[in-house]
């Protein structure tokens, strides 16, 4: 079941409008927000939300963080590792699987623009996660956060991760074969195969650059039709 | 080596800041700016940037897309699938692996704001990487897309990564643009552009063809030398 994202006292409508918008991006559709400082609804959220109106409409608002995550069993506070707090750190990959592993529902919080979590807040969740970011540059905005941590999410459902699987297959060796062979023919009339001592490993040598491709039967195809160009001519204007 | 930004005719110096800002915070620090719509340096970017100045003080201006990759052997464009091109299409985490993997340097190309990049732009990549999202509603900005690609990036430092050192890296591309100028030269002595109105379409098969191998610079120099065989035995003999 995809995580509630709670944004506690979130300050800015046109941020949370950001927050809706990276949320569906990533097929997370439930909000909740813990005493927004300008009331709900906020007119700045709907345009910022570039079409996610839906997770705006359907938005579920609450007076404190405890309220907010009720229903749910395992609880992510989105921050940086806190000194004051011994709680379990996790990284958004691990995140993700404990999300996707739990039987119930899950949460993550995120704080309010400025200042990040309380750690009252911090310590109503299950765990910490921080994302590993530069060391001496961490600047993080509140829809950034978002958008990580439900992109490391949704990498989980295995969600056609586009793999090269549907563009052309490379050849059959059979059709490769026929081009390196007939490369091999117009190089030798063309007497580019000198000194002979050294044709063997000038054949292995094309043999690798042609291998390595991988081209398609259509590519390769096209490629004769050149190779031919380039050659009938010079027979032609032989002859 | 961490990837270089190339940011393709951005249209608001505050995108140029904030993806300025998101690079820094997964270790990227290297923009390249594409005929940026209002020129360079553009008084919006600093303010966005929220202290990564130093990304934008380095930031390199182009006036092409060739030129701003042009000592770059990897280069994956960030788009949607494109039906016009056959290209292969990987998702954020393949895209991390093989720039991991490259023994040299990787870029990625991001479009403008509202149309994103046009197909001859993308036809200089090997590769289109594009973030699975939301198939109802997809809306990521060029800040997000940066940050997402930044961070997958940047998860590929934990693992002890297998590296293709000792393999050749891959031609920088200006290398890989002379194959393709000569290559084109050739064919069209040899009349082989025929009908004209196919020919954009013949040229950019043949784009995609060369570029598709990743060859290293010493293979592109032994075919160049090949193809200098096949056309200067048909010049001698024609005269």
């Amino acid at each position: 079941m995809p995580p509630v994202v709670v944004l506690v006292r979130p300050q800015l409508g046109q941020n949370i409008g950001k927050a809706a918008r990276a949320m569906l991006n990533f097929g997370l559709t439930e909000l909740r927000l813990v005493a927004p400082r300008d009331g709900w609804p906020n007119p700045d959220a709907g345009p910022a939300a570039s079409g996610a109106d839906l997770v705006l409409e359907k938005a579920q608002i609450f007076d404190t963080v405890a309220d907010a995550i009720a229903d749910c069993g395992l609880v992510f506070a989105s921050t940086v590792r806190r000194r004051d707090l011994i709680m379990p750190v996790v990284g958004p990959e691990e995140m993700a699987r404990e999300i996707w592993a739990t039987a119930g529902r899950a949460a993550i919080l995120f704080g309010p623009e400025r200042s990040g979590l309380e750690s009252e807040d911090v310590a109503l969740a299950n765990r910490i996660v921080t994302v590993p970011i530069n060391p001496e540059f961490g600047s993080l905005n509140l829809a950034q956060a978002v958008i990580l941590l439900a992109y490391e999410w949704s990498r989980g459902a295995d969600l056609a991760q586009p793999t090269a699987k549907e563009i052309e297959p490379p050849a059959p060796m059979a059709d490769l074969e026929g081009l390196i062979g007939q490369f091999d023919e117009s190089l030798e009339n063309a007497g580019y195969y000198y000194p002979p001592e050294r044709t063997p490993a000038t054949r292995a040598t094309i043999r690798t650059i042609l291998t390595k491709p991988q081209w398609s039967s259509r590519e390769i195809n096209a490629l004769r039709g050149m190779l031919r160009a380039l050659t009938t001519i010079r027979s032609s204007k032989n002859s």
